[in-house]
C-alpha cells in the first residue's frame, strides 16, 4: 500500500468493482474521507471478510451466512414448486417480484460446451436427487432466455421428464413498460409465439 | 456484522457510497465473492485505513500521504501563479486538464453564510500569509461558478486586492462539445458576456 498516494491506491482497487470507473472510484475515496474513519472501517471490514463469511446453502446452493438459507428454512413456503435458476442473484431478482412462494435450486452454471461445461460437467445430480427424493410436483426452469439458458432449459427438460413431474419455463416477451418499437426482433418473435387468449 | 446475511450487511454499507444504489451494491458484493478473498482483503484494507493514511498538505491543503504533496514538492512548477480551488478533487480535475504549471491553494470550504461560513469563519489567513510572504504574482480564483463559488471569488478579490498582485477568475461559458440548444440560459449569458475577439 502506497504511502505516497493512499488515495490513488484505494482508487485503483475501487475501480475494479463492476460499474465503477476511475472517476467514480475517486468520488468514493473522497466521500470515505469526508464521512470519516468509523464508516470506512465498517465498510472495509465488511468487504475484506465477505468471501469468508458467505457460504452456499446446503439445500438450494444460494449464498447465505448459515448452513441453510432463509428461504430453505422458511416452512411457510411450499416444497411442491421448485424454481431452477442459474445464479444466486437470480433468486434475489425473483424474490423482489414477490409472487413466488416455492423453493429455489441454484445451478451456479449453465450448459455451455464451448466454455467447458458440457452435459458431463453440468451439475445435474444434486437437482435430480432433490426432485426424486422430495415432494416436488413442478419444476419451473428460470434460466435466462439466452443461448446457454435455453440450452440448459432443454437439457433439464430431457433429464427431468422421466421423473413424471410438471415442467415449465418462465415466459419470454416484451418487458413491462417496453415500447414495441424498441424491442429486438427475437424478443418480439417470442412475444408473438407465447401469446395467450384474452 | 450479521452472520445471517453477510451479503445484505455489505450491500447496506456499499450503498452508502456516492452513486451506488442497492442494485449496484449487490452487484459489487457478488463480484467480490466471484473474485475471491485476496482482492476483497486488499480492497477492504485500503478502504478501512484510507482516512488514517490521508493527510492534508502542509503547504496547499490538498490530500496527500506525506507532509507536503507531490505538486508542492515539484520544484519545476512556478511559485508565481497560485490557483485557488474549493476542494482537493478540483486539483485533480485541473491537473487532468494538464496545462497549469503553477501551485494550488485548497480552501476546503466556500463562503456560505447560510451554512455558517461567513467572512469571520472563512479560512482567509493561510492564503493571505502565503501570498504576502511568497513569490506569488498572480492568483487565479478557480472556485466553481455557483452562488457560493462566485461569492467566494468576490470576497477573495476584495481581500487580496491590497496585496497588489494580479487577480484572475477562470472563464465560465459553453462547455467543449456542448450544443447551445442544451446549455442553460445562465451559462449562455456568461458565454456571451465573456466573449473574446477573433
Amino acid at each position: 500500500m502506497s504511502d505516497d498516494d493512499p488515495i490513488g491506491a484505494a482508487v485503483r482497487l475501487l475501480a475494479r468493482l463492476p460499474g465503477v470507473g476511475e472517476k467514480s472510484a475517486r468520488r468514493m475515496a473522497y466521500s470515505l474521507l469526508a464521512s470519516g474513519p468509523s464508516f470506512a472501517k465498517a465498510l472495509g471490514e465488511a468487504v475484506a471478510t465477505l468471501p469468508e463469511r458467505v457460504r452456499t446453502c446446503s439445500i438450494c446452493g444460494t449464498y447465505t451466512g448459515r448452513e441453510t438459507c432463509a428461504i430453505c428454512s422458511d416452512t411457510q413456503r411450499t416444497e411442491e414448486i421448485l424454481c431452477v435458476v442459474a445464479r444466486p442473484w437470480d433468486v434475489d431478482a425473483l424474490e423482489r417480484a414477490g409472487t413466488f412462494r416455492g423453493r429455489y435450486h441454484v445451478l451456479h452454471t449453465l450448459l455451455d460446451p464451448l466454455s467447458g461445461v458440457g452435459p458431463e460437467q453440468f451439475p445435474l445430480d444434486p437437482l435430480m436427487r432433490r426432485v426424486s427424493e422430495g415432494r416436488t410436483r413442478e419444476v419451473i426452469v428460470a434460466t435466462p432466455p439466452t443461448v446457454e439458458g435455453e440450452a440448459t432449459a432443454l437439457f433439464l427438460a430431457e433429464s427431468l421428464r422421466p421423473l413424471g413431474i410438471s415442467l415449465t419455463r418462465i415466459a419470454s416477451g416484451v418487458p413491462h413498460g417496453g415500447d414495441l418499437e424498441y424491442v429486438d426482433p427475437i424478443t418480439l418473435g417470442r412475444a408473438l409465439e407465447g401469446r395467450r387468449g384474452l
